[in-house]
């Protein structure tokens, strides 16, 4: 199958590489509007050839959009123009305002919205790697708008990368994203600014790192150009849960100011049952 | 040489393990006020025998102190209430406090204080683990107050755990590991509190945990007992930045509330200049 990938980073070139290797696909077209990563992915070797949006998306079968949701915005709508029996999908963190926006094209059952839960804090075409979403989930939403072809061919390629297919309305894919993913993310990004701003002494930083930090800054090296539009795409859930998040910080500023260990420890305690959900 | 080491959890285990490995200690002599923790360390093997704090003191040449920062306000002054010639030295993630509660003890200068920046979420003689601290910083306080044979002593010990090893005064070093260490585990305890609150389907956890989640929130898993102490004693520097990480997420917050994704972005590009410094 000539499977056609917009966008070549770390989400859409690991895809590319498993995709190629696990036979799904037998030839990869790329499309990249930044031609430094368009020729590294060419160089790098996970595609077979670039082209153009119009002539990648008139030669594949399938389609699939690996891009920022903000540029998914712009470029979901020009794909589907262009269909004729192609199925496409995407990978976007953010599902609401994407799926709004393709909802009354003609093209929409062609469509099934994906977002795989996988990924690292690197990006562009050199993060790319193999096995990035074995024995990950990928959230399948609002399937009901997609017609059985595109979803079984859609199902297959998410299984060919060895992902738990789970099925979600796109609001609802919003709302626990935001709960789960997107705060972890602003957590380690004001981390990070926190760090950076307290501690001038940048040799420390490196030092006392191994303390759990490196861990939890992990994610503060995530790309901009991915996670401002998430935040923005996905606003009141993110505000939700980041009102929550700080009026947990606010509860141990509270008790340690107050020398009240006990309370401390219970808080912890009750962070701890992290461990049980984790282990399921 | 004869090592009593006094708490037989993660830290003190794994110490135990590698020392033994690696020939500087003959024999290792347990200490554990908790039964079952002190039975693990004999049934896993990385202690020899089980004694008293009293005998187990008299018996050997270096006592490691490896428990909560509280309990160690207790035990430490006791410790060097019976010590001869034995060299003394400690685990603990706070100094300040410790160093002043000894300060004038007749023994103070065969005590060195120290802190392994090493660890991991798990806790118990269980969680003890061959090569921990390898190539980890290992921070020594006041050493001006310690005499050369015990400095000497512990510097070898800590070389032999494959530590580098770096000198601050007791004080500025519970500033660095607040700004450091102390508010990323604050962090991740305030994720996971946040994330079991606002996500009642658990299910939902584990399958979104992929997206960056699971590793912002693995202190989240850490020891209460261990950590409490540390937050109380380490009072003013958490109070300190924990008021700055609160700032940092209330920027974020009023910039996704103004619909402003420029600044979303600034915000993100300044955090991810913690790459540059990890990469030191």
């Amino acid at each position: 199958m000539i499977v056609t990938i917009v966008g070549l980073g770390l989400m859409g070139g690991s895809a590319a590489i498993d995709l190629k290797k696990r036979g799904l696909a037998s030839h990869i077209i790329g499309v990249d509007h930044d031609s430094i990563n368009a020729n590294a992915a060419m160089h790098i070797g996970f595609v077979d050839e670039l082209l153009e949006l119009d002539d990648a998306v008139k030669k594949a079968e399938l389609v699939i959009l690996a891009i920022p949701v903000d540029a998914a915005l712009r470029v979901l709508p020009k794909i589907l123009d262009k269909v004729d029996k192609q199925v496409v999908t995407d990978m976007c963190s953010t599902k609401g305002k994407l799926l709004e926006w393709v909802k009354y094209h003609p093209k929409r059952k062609q469509y099934v919205a994906a977002h795989p839960m996988a990924g690292t804090e690197f990006s562009g075409p050199w993060a790319a790697i193999s096995n990035l979403f074995d024995g990950k989930a990928v959230i399948m939403c609002d399937t009901e708008d997609s017609d059985i072809r595109a979803l079984a061919l859609v199902k297959r390629m998410f299984e060919t990368l060895n992902m738990r297919v789970i099925y979600m309305n796109g609001a609802n894919h919003d709302v626990h994203a935001a709960y789960i993913s997107h705060i972890s993310h602003i957590s380690s990004f004001a981390l990070a600014l926190t760090v950076l701003d307290k501690e001038k002494n940048e040799k420390h930083i490196f030092d006392l790192a191994s303390g759990g930090f490196d861990s939890t800054v992990r994610l503060a090296k995530s790309s901009a150009d991915m996670w401002a539009p998430i935040f923005e795409q996905n606003k009141e859930n993110v505000i939700t849960v980041l009102n929550t998040y700080i009026s947990k910080l606010k509860e141990f500023r509270k008790h340690i100011e107050n020398d009240e260990p006990e309370k401390i420890r219970q808080l912890i305690q009750d962070s701890n049952r992290i461990k049980r959900v984790l282990f399921k």
